[in-house]
Order: structure tokens, then C-alpha cells, then sequence
């Protein structure tokens, strides 16, 4: 296979000519595919559905400390509740507060009560001329929403597969009191499927932030999100790390069962330290009644403990799994040796990141779109919708049918040399 | 009935030796009763146990539109169930956002919003040197931990049976453009039972806010809360009321299932004008992946539509009924005639509002611990927990069975003229 970047004009001009006749005969074909978010495909949700019965025919709806889940009562979460997603997070249940539906919300609400009340006692951020934090990127795109929404500066940091370039993030976050936080999806990485190496995991504990109030947004999303038994990747504990490191207070850790159970009706956590814990709970108590206790106990009655959620999640890895490798498999078929584009293989979480050539990216989802594929949007893995370089794409492969998948990555790998082609020839 | 104002000290020395001895006896039967929170009893929770089981038997768990309720999408309600709020708010569903849980959580995220981003491209609160809110007194005590919690003054502004006292209303906020907002619960007003009058109503959606930025937080949560079939109280609707006025975007109203299905598993919901509910959505649309698709469809289900939910409420009231009567039945046999308290006679609603003589409601409530009755704290009615004539005393009758609730309003009346007679006789 002759690399594009080797090819002659006249060789790159019948190339395009080619491929263009293949492009009109897909558009021709009216599709209409969906690789753009990290949904479950309905299968997946299939899997959950007894759930809708574990509350169905019992009259015993009381917790363990028999609290009627029925009546208000129990701010943050049912013992057992806070045991299964202590289970799932690696920490005590002591260091766990059961949320609503959605770990985002949390996220969300952690920086918004940063703003308007600071953080344990520092000043509120919105009396702060300036705010910033640290993004590696590619990185999740409705994280850099919020601190785009609360007016935050965002300053990249580049990804390795090792994790956030620690070099940067600890020179940039011992200068600057204005960094108070860093987003971090450190296992199963969105979009690359990277898992920090246990020395990040380390480096991060040992930070010394020159802000008190600097806080690591550990948004561990894919913990138990693995696509083999036999190859997974190992991610070290974040709050033990920093209890050891002397940093307790260093680490909000979120979760949430949302790619478990179901998107939307699951159940999220926080795992902190004690003291960040209280932070937390003090705003809690005036912002809401409790959340849903009936949901917690829906899900502990149905998961059981660690084993029942691996055990579920093996028959999500059996469904997704299948996928990942039909689009790796047509990426490497298709792409590999071209020099016109490089992606990721992860062992777990949701997504495939591929960069193109550079300004290749959003000819590529352009192109793709008008094809009937629509991708995540370019540029939406990075800060401000801006990727500097335009060539990173993420493939979110688990909601199509397999057979849709197989359409729309033979489109997706067609887009990929139109737009490499064009870019080659430039403008002629 | 000798009033006790009209009674010699020796008198009052005689019944308060009386009163200690029925006191003493009652203290050394250890009783835990609870008359705090307005909490449904278990009989009424188990009204709504079929809905555990509307979902556990089908495989259909699309909403009308086809979107499957167990994934990702829908921001703002499925479409049933802003019918179903809707009717239950009185206003069309394309003015209605459908929540999670808690509509308490809704209101404090509206002020949170309008601290960090302001109303509708208003000046963000935090940027304001003072921010103030009306607060009817009494009041629903978690209002007031809200706007406390943000550091946003109060001002007390009386209750009548017809509403807020509208004059003052009409003065401070037509002077004041720091004054952002009014608490309100219209309809059997949290704690008197009192509903707004049709002028009361028209009043308020005729409001001439000095600030643009001014809302009505309209808390209709006990619109459907009937207590009686033949004698309910009526409340004009606001949102039209607003909009007949000029003033559409005047009002936020809040309302939830909590007391009609279960407290922390129900769903709730904001009613505005569009421009408002932009403005809401601009804020879920960063801050969520979308509130829990399941439980709304799970209240469709089970409730269907607004007969459905008067046919449950009808339910509620023959459990609560007789408990708000036995309560009255005792104030009015053992206090009637007494001149040391006043009381509420609510159609409706979760409360019964007491006023003892000036300056004993804290040593009421402090008895009536110590004899083992809990009652909400003397104050919590007010702002910043301050009663000025420490008189209001909350009783919520809904909680405690029959029999214990009994037993707890014998002790209440006995800890009200104990309480009296020492005030009475000052401190001999």
C-alpha cells in the first residue's frame, strides 16, 4: 500500500476522482448513522431490564437501616447504596455520597458551588479576577462545557498514553494560584481509551498545587468498562494515593452508573476525603430533599455487589466488544499504511479517537455528515470547540447495530482519504 | 372557660402546680412522636405502590414520541409527562420543563443560576454589591435556608388569609431594584394553610419591579392537596394572570409529585413563559444529561392524567383528613376559649399554623421535646430562624399514626398552657 504522502499529483488526482464516484453512490444511498455519542446500544439496555422488577413485587422498600425509601429522609444515599458504589470506586462507603442521575450534574454543581461559595473555606471563585483550568486534551467535551459556561480559562495539556503530560500539569499548577482544578477521565480515557500508568496516578497525589482550593476532577466513568476478561488495563486508587501522598483533600472523585444500568435512570457518586465530603454535604442539604432513594435501592437489589456489576458488565463487553473490532478492523484494513491517519485501540470505555491528517478533521465529519454519518462534531475534544491542529475525531462505535456500524465506518474510512486526497492536492 | 389572662396569680399558680403534674406523668411515659416535617405516613405511601410495577412487566419503554426512555436524549420531559404536569400546573405543556426529584433543588438552582449568570443576560447577582428577597412570614423554612445560604437579605413581609400583604409587596418592589424575588407557596401557604386571593393574584402578575430581573417563585406545592371534597380553596392561575397583565415573564412556578407519589422518588417540574424556560434550559443543557426518563414515564404510567391524579388525591385525603381534624378537635377542646393560642383551619395542604401569646413558642416546642414530642423548631417559620414574637409554631399532622398523633397533640396542648402560665406569671 503506497502511502498518500508518497503518491504523484497525477496518482492523488485519480485517487480523488475514484473515490469522489464511490462518495456519490453512498449519498445516493440516503443513510441515516449515528457514531457521534457514547450511548448504549438498545441491547445493551436489554440487559438491565429485571431491574424494572426487583421493586415490583416486594412491600419491603426500607434500606438496611430500615429508612423507608418511599418517604424523604437520608441525604446522601442509603448504606447500601454507598457500600456497591464504594465497591465500584475502591473506597470505604465512608468516603461516598450517593447522588441523582447524572455524575455530570455533580460536576457541575461542584464547580458551581466553588464559584458562589469557594471551596472549603477559600473565597468563592466568582470574587476572583481569574480562574483557570487544566484540560489534557483530547479530551470530553461536555466537561469543557461547564468551565467554558462559568467563564473558567482553559489551558490545554497535552495526552500521552500514559496520562496528562505531569511535567506541564505540575510546573503549571506549582506557578499559578489562579488553577484550581483539572479534568481527568483517567481510565479508559475519552476519547483516546488511555489509562493513566501508576506513575501519573502518583505524580498527580504528590502535586503541590500552589492553590489550596485546586482540586483533580477524577470523572472515573469506565472503572469497571472493560471490552476483554484477558486485557484490561489497571488504574491506581487516586484517594489512597493522595491520603499517602499527604494531599487527602486533593481529589474529587465521580461516578456514576449511567453505562451500567441505564443513561438518564442510574445512580451517581462522589468518593472525597471526609473533609471535602462535608463541603459537599453542606451544600446538599440546602439544595435538595435527597435524591432518589427508591432508585438506589433499585439498583443494590438488582447489582447485588462488585461481582454482579462485573458480571453485568461482561455482557455489555460481549455486546460492544464485536463493535470495536469491526470498526479497528475496517480502520486498519482500510487506512493502515496510508500515513493519512492513526487511532487508538483501547481495552475498555467508549470511544476510538482518530487523528487525521492535520486540517483534515472537519472536511472529514463535514463529509461524513453530508454521507448520512454524523459523527462528534471536530474540535469538540478540545476546549472551546477548538482543535489547533483540526485532526481529531472521536468514534463513539456501542449505539449502532453492528450492521449499521459496518455502513458507517466504510463511509467514515471513505471520508477519511476524500478529505486527505483534497488536502494533498490543496487547492486545485 | 376562664381565659388565662383573666386569672389571678393565685389562680395561675394552682393550674400551673395541675399543669406540672400532668406534665411530670407524661415526661415518664418516654414517648417519641414526631409532628416536624411535612411527611406523608405510610398509609398514604402505600397508595402508590402499583407504581412499582406499571414498568416491570413490558417491554415498551418509549415515550410517545418513540425516543427510548432508557437511554440518553430528552432534555427537558418526555412529552406525557409535561402534559401531565401541565394540566396539573393549569398551563400547557410547551410551558412546562420536567425535573428530577426534587423541585426544592430546582428553585436553588434558579437562584445559583441567577448568582453565576444572572436572568435572562441580566447582571449576574454576585456582581451586585446587595441582593434581596421577600419573605412572606411565616414561611416554608427551606425557602429561607436558600437565600440565606447565598447570602441574599430578607425581608419579612406579613401574611393575611388573602395572601402577602400587597401593599408592602407593591411599595418595596416598585422602590427596590435590589429586591430579585418573592417566596411563595399560593395555595394552602406552607405553614397557615392559606390560599391567595383572586386580587391578591392579580396583584402580584401586575407587579411594577423596580428590577428586571424580579420573579415570582410560585412553589404550588400543594396545588392538587385538597383536604375536603365539598370545600376547596381556589387559586387564580398565575402564568395567565402574568401574561393578561404585560408581564409574562413575571413568575417561575414550581411544582412536584412528592406528596402526591413518593417523597424523593417523584418528579417535578417548572411552569414559565418561553423566554424563561430558555433561559432554564440554557443552564440544564451544560449542567445535566437529562433527568430520569423512567420515573416520568413510570408517574404517566401509573397516574395517566389529571383525573387520575384528583382520584389519588381523594386517597391522601381520607388518610389525612381525620389527622388535621383530631389535631383541631384538641386545640379547640382544650385551648378554645383560652386566649393563649390561635390556630389555622386549612382546607388543604401539609400544615396547621399555631400562634401562642408573644414569647413562648420556643418553650413550647422545648417542652414538648422534653416530654418526647418533636415539633419543627420555634423560628424555623422565619428568615434567619428569627420569630419576632417567637409565637409561630408549626404542626404537621400527616406523619405520626392516628393513635400516636393523638397522644402528641394532648402533650402540645399541655406544653401550650404550661408555657403560658409561666409566662403569665413571669419569673416568680
Amino acid at each position: 500500500m503506497k502511502k498518500y504522502g508518497e503518491m504523484s499529483k497525477e496518482e492523488l488526482r485519480s485517487l480523488k476522482s475514484e473515490l469522489e464516484h464511490q462518495y456519490a453512490d453512498v449519498k445516493a444511498q440516503g443513510l441515516a448513522l449515528d457514531m457521534s455519542r457514547g450511548k448504549p446500544g438498545a441491547e445493551q439496555l436489554n440487559l438491565s431490564m429485571d431491574m424494572m422488577k426487583v421493586l415490583a413485587d416486594t412491600t419491603d422498600l426500607k434500606c438496611e437501616t430500615g429508612v423507608d425509601c418511599r418517604n424523604y429522609g437520608v441525604i446522601d444515599g442509603i448504606p447500601e447504596a454507598k457500600r456497591l458504589l464504594g465497591e465500584m470506586s475502591e473506597v470505604d462507603p465512608e468516603h461516598i455520597i450517593i447522588y441523582g442521575n447524572s455524575s455530570l450534574n455533580v460536576m457541575f454543581d461542584s464547580i458551581a458551588r466553588s464559584m458562589t461559595h469557594g471551596v472549603m473555606g477559600n473565597t468563592p471563585w466568582c470574587k476572583l479576577d481569574k480562574v483557570k483550568f487544566l484540560c489534557p486534551v483530547p479530551g470530553y467535551d461536555r466537561h469543557f462545557k461547564i468551565t467554558e459556561y462559568f467563564g473558567i480559562e482553559m489551558i490545554n495539556v497535552p495526552m500521552t498514553p500514559e496520562g496528562p503530560d505531569m511535567d506541564m500539569v505540575e510546573k503549571l499548577v506549582s506557578e499559578d494560584d489562579a488553577i484550581k482544578g483539572i479534568w481527568c477521565v483517567p481510565k479508559y480515557s475519552n476519547p483516546q481509551g488511555y489509562t493513566y500508568s501508576k506513575e501519573t496516578v502518583e505524580r498527580f497525589a504528590a502535586l503541590k498545587p500552589a492553590a489550596p482550593d485546586f482540586r483533580i476532577y477524577w470523572d472515573n466513568a469506565y472503572s469497571i468498562h472493560h471490552l476483554y476478561d484477558d486485557n484490561q488495563d489497571f488504574l491506581e486508587e487516586i484517594l489512597s494515593a493522595c491520603a499517602k501522598a499527604g494531599n487527602p483533600n486533593l481529589v474529587y472523585k465521580f461516578t456514576s452508573t449511567s453505562k451500567v444500568s441505564f443513561p438518564g435512570s442510574g445512580i451517581a457518586a462522589v468518593a472525597a476525603s471526609k473533609a471535602n465530603l462535608e463541603d459537599f454535604r453542606q451544600y446538599m442539604q440546602i439544595q435538595t430533599i435527597g435524591h432518589d432513594k427508591l432508585n438506589q435501592l433499585r439498583h443494590v437489589r438488582f447489582f447485588k455487589d462488585l461481582e454482579g456489576l462485573h458480571a453485568h458488565m461482561r455482557k455489555h463487553a460481549d455486546i460492544i466488544r464485536p463493535k470495536f473490532e469491526l470498526v479497528l478492523d475496517t480502520l486498519e484494513r482500510e487506512l493502515g499504511g496510508l500515513g493519512i491517519g492513526q487511532w487508538t485501540k483501547p481495552h475498555g470505555g467508549y470511544f476510538i479517537s482518530f487523528d487525521s491528517m492535520e486540517g483534515c478533521a472537519k472536511a472529514i465529519v463535514e463529509k461524513a455528515k453530508e454521507a448520512g454519518v454524523v459523527m462528534t462534531g471536530a474540535g469538540a475534544t478540545y476546549p472551546y470547540g477548538k482543535d489547533p491542529k483540526d485532526s481529531n475525531i472521536r468514534i463513539a462505535p456501542t449505539f449502532p447495530s453492528l450492521e449499521e456500524l459496518g455502513k458507517a465506518a466504510e463511509i467514515f474510512v471513505l471520508c477519511v482519504k476524500l478529505a486527505s486526497v483534497e488536502k494533498l492536492l490543496g487547492n486545485e
